[in-house]
């Protein structure tokens, strides 16, 4: 299975498979400067909820190594101001504050070390929080599995495959279970404007892993679900409220609506790390809008009127009501969702 | 107002605004011989339902031109073979072989004439399709502008504007007239996937009439419903069955969904040439399916594995039960939808 985030084999940089590229060039990049991380992470080189949130963690030492010499108050200067950058970087999903967040409390737990006793146990927090999340795609997938009949055809949104994580996903994950335990399984891929993370990402992650993929545009969802040919929808988050109403890549929510019409289930699976009991409901999730140019100059082509307004949020909220499950790393979570309580439950420190 | 089909101004060739090169070109194109106008329509450069009947209509006298010094015999063959020919060129839209069958019975009536005079006879025909076409949209437009009100937003799909009629188009149409008498009028335009024909024309027209346009991808529609953004949707029709079923560019079905999931009204706007009282419902309109790199290869980039499987159908058809009524050039028309006998009404010879 590829590694979307991994440490490079010096330690010294986040090693990333760089996603703007993809699928006409494999290019991994290493990450060090704290600038290389940010605009990593701003320009989706690596994206997916929960692999920014690994990225900006293991980011966040790997830019305080050339620090790391520096005397210790200043470090821990350097230290908060390298995590609020870095944790400002996209507003939508929370794994990135959540992870970061994480980090300044081992440094505020560590904060009396010397700088590199701290950098050391910064390093180790950022690698568990990978090993974490590798082990929470897993879960996913095994408790996602169940959903997946023999000659199963799940449509899915956006890339939540292994590129968006650590491990082997949160939406692919019950898909790359399936097949690893024999069962025929096809995915039909939207494509997902303007980035078309799905064309170009989970066409190519599940191709290379021999599991039959379709891709088609977003568009065309309705279209097929009306031909009968898909029996679920599986897509991931970016960021789960309380009640259960979920960001994620825009296009989601009117996936969500055209399923509930054809009567296809809608499921979402995610790591505990992109539920955020501190967010009531999705009105109150901060939705980044992106550049114009996004829509307008696609791929390198004008493909608009060069000055034309347009509407571009980069993701949008599908109500819980439209939600037929969670697919999380603590199982299946049905109706009516309650997340509030989720913290206390052990999914997060 | 531009002009998507004209006769050229020696008036031996079809004059046509190539639309695969907008917004970035603005290219106008003499069509002669039959390929040339098999290859236009084909390959869309001249495209839009009742603009395919027109330049099929005026493309068919052009490819004749060069052949009138031929026997009577051989030159009526010869019509009848390249009728057939562009008749073929595209599928779905009604429009193409109603127009040829238009010209076939005109060369029927006349037969007997030299190819000179049977020729003049089709060129008088083909310019009163184009004419009827241009007073069809005008009445289109008189007739739906009464759905737009004073700041009214309007959400439409793929072109069904001037560039897709031989006058100012169909959906378009009642917006143009609104804004022609002086309402305030915002219009947004999905980008349409996967050749763009919302945001390379429908923004490049309406920007260039001075009507406020904003454009957006496919999947961005139904979030942008739920802000209470849109008050109506209109879209054109390649071809609408005796029951009211609708076939339309892909994507179209979707928004009809996201629309009615949020009380917004869907219009559908189109000429009488669309109906086809022939065709009792949308499961017995024919579907074209067009070249996956349409997908797979997006103004030039591979977006995709280049060998991955593609659902690419270059329509899909809305139920009549979603459609809140349909805007002709005979007035507003609400269910029960029968178009059974609209023939035999006078909307067609």
């Amino acid at each position: 299975m590829i590694e979307a985030v991994r440490w490079s084999p010096s330690g010294d940089a986040v090693r990333i498979i760089d996603q703007r590229v993809l699928p006409g060039e494999y290019v991994e990049r290493d990450l060090r400067m704290l600038e290389e991380v940010r605009d990593a992470i701003a320009t989706l080189a690596v994206r997916g909820a929960p692999a920014i949130g690994v990225a900006g963690a293991m980011g966040l030492v790997a830019s305080l190594e050339a620090h790391v010499e520096e005397p210790a108050d200043r470090f821990l200067d350097r230290l908060r101001a390298h995590a609020a950058a870095i944790r400002a970087t996209r507003p939508t999903a929370v794994n990135l504050p959540w992870a970061i967040d994480r980090m300044l409390a081992t440094a505020n737990r560590a904060h009396e070390r010397s700088p590199r006793a701290l950098l050391d146990s910064l390093r180790a927090e950022a690698t568990a929080i990978l090993e974490e999340d590798r082990q929470m795609c897993r879960r996913i997938g095994e408790h996602g599995e169940s959903l997946i009949a023999e000659r199963a055809r799940v449509l899915t949104h956006c890339n939540a495959g292994a590129l968006a994580t650590g491990g082997i996903g949160t939406a692919l994950a019950p898909v790359y279970v399936a097949a690893e335990r024999g069962r025929t399984v096809a995915v039909y891929a939207d494509e997902t404007r303007p980035l078309l993370q799905g064309s170009r990402l989970t066409a190519w992650e599940l191709a290379r892993a021999g599991i039959p993929v379709t891709v088609l545009t977003d568009g065309m969802a309705a279209s097929l679900m009306r031909t009968g040919a898909v029996d679920l929808c599986i897509v991931g988050a970016d960021r789960i409220a309380a009640n259960g109403d979920t960001a994620n890549k825009i296009g989601s929510y009117a996936l969500a609506v055209v399923a509930r019409h054809h009567g296809v289930p809608f499921y979402v699976a995610a790591p505990s790390s992109t539920i955020d009991p501190a967010v009531p409901d999705g009105d109150s999730i901060v939705i980044e809008q992106r550049a114009a140019d996004e829509v307008r100059r696609s791929f390198g082509t004008l493909t608009a009127p060069a000055d034309v307004a347009v509407y571009n949020p980069a993701f949008d909220v599908t109500p819980a009501a439209l939600i037929t499950a969670f697919v999380t790393d603590r199982g299946i979570v049905r109706a009516p969702y309650d997340f509030r309580a989720w913290n206390d439950a052990g999914g997060r420190r």
